[in-house]
């Protein structure tokens, strides 16, 4: 199968340098295709501008929306842009591996997001109405493609655990898990989260690579996250709101999962 | 007063220019000393990388954090990191004013989160240990000063509400409010979201702008959200798990703060 790996690290001689030259191999002994992103290294464009959209002219009022979508239609979209849709389509499962910073993903992965998921491409596709709030959460151009987070950070397990100061780590990568990958729509699978990324010596680093090869072998086997689909009846539309009989009287972000996948810690 | 607005969008005859020409003038007007961070008319380095790390020589392995920590100590950052802490000290509140692009802040401010939140101004704060995991979630550099979200949003309040299909724009905003503002030591004010952004008329535009002066007329006076904060006893140190006590059984993003604010929608 085809596998893209989206990595946004700066120091390639670093843990996650480290486990990315791991994920490649391992991958590619496995028999697969492998396609890496390294954002740092191509020195990606971060910043969503009026360079992204030519022809555009400043007399105008600049809508990155509006812009998107008409460079993408046209097919006059950046090159480099252009390059990374075309990696997604060519994908059939996706790694982001990246660490966390600041709670979320950094700044020149975030702006990957933002210039490759056009208008039309990631959003903005199919009908948009008041029965139907277009293709997404489980629909969309990148349907039937699998992601996974790969997402390393400074803390411990219990600091990001479902009582952790830092915020359960699932509800941290919400917004990545659900509203970057789920929505125009990835399978998504569990995040597989490094702790304690300072006190990695050779022994942890084995036993690190060991369960990401279990991981790893598992991208196109693996139970996804059970999100709940926007256009299958559970959600009201256009309100967009959960049934009142699913999940009742709650309104904790795990009410997207149709069935509670881990339990709770 | 003195009041920092950090801003993020790429175009000034947008909404949100309009928004923060409307919040300045109001809070001079009130009387307040008012310093705008434009980042895209700065053009704001997005990218945390070894550019930023004087004196960093490539035979090294670059490690972020660790050279973060050494030219902050040593007083040799880049001049516009060190511009961006200066207005952070000098304010007594600050407002972050962004469109949610794929449900969190646009890549330019998240690289000046990463830039500015140096190591021993933001975080590595304080003393580290097992008995007190440094001075951050209620203390820290930034203790005493207020910070409010300003957040537009092309889609409707019900698909931000607590069953939304979106995520509860609370749970959405927590990496932010909590992870970037509560942990470097800001008071945290409830975010003033604006919706629909796509159908504001002359009419909206107003009825917005009033019910943004009432928040900014309230910048120094209203409740902050009630976070918990990290070393007054309510959370186990070094696990940094809630005591099992609060919030009893819950593992939810809500049980971080000490009350339920706003009844859930």
């Amino acid at each position: 199968m085809n596998v893209l790996l989206i990595y946004a690290h700066p120091e390639p001689r670093s843990l996650n340098g480290a486990l990315r030259d791991f994920a490649v191999s391992h991958l590619q002994a496995a028999g697969h295709q492998v396609n890496v992103s390294d954002l740092y290294a191509m020195h990606w464009k971060a910043v969503l501008d009026t360079a992204d959209a030519p022809g555009y002219t400043a007399d105008e009022r600049f809508n990155p929306a509006v812009e998107s979508q008409r460079t993408f239609a046209a097919g006059i979209q950046p090159p480099d842009i252009e390059a990374e849709q075309a990696k997604l389509l060519w994908a059939d499962a996706v790694v982001f591996q990246f660490p966390l910073w600041w709670f979320s993903m950094p700044a020149i992965l975030k702006g990957w997001i933002e210039r490759v998921y056009a208008h039309g491409f990631a959003y903005g596709v199919g009908e948009h109405s008041e029965s139907h709030w277009g293709d997404r959460y489980g629909q969309g151009t990148l349907a039937g493609k699998r992601a996974m987070l790969v997402v390393t950070m400074g803390g411990w397990e219990s600091h990001y655990s479902g009582r952790g100061v830092n915020g359960g780590l699932d509800d941290l990568l919400f917004p990545i898990q659900h509203g970057v990958l789920f929505y125009p729509g990835f399978t998504v699978l569990a995040p597989f989260p490094i702790y304690k990324t300072h006190k990695v010596d050779a022994k942890r680093f084995e036993q690190i690579c060991s369960s990401y090869a279990a991981r790893l072998d598992g991208l196109f086997t693996a139970q996804p996250l059970p999100f709940r689909t926007q256009n299958d009846g559970d959600y009201e539309i256009p309100a967009l709101t959960l049934r009142p009989d699913l999940a009742p009287g709650r309104h904790d972000l795990g009410i997207h999962l149709s069935v509670e996948a881990v339990p709770p810690k």
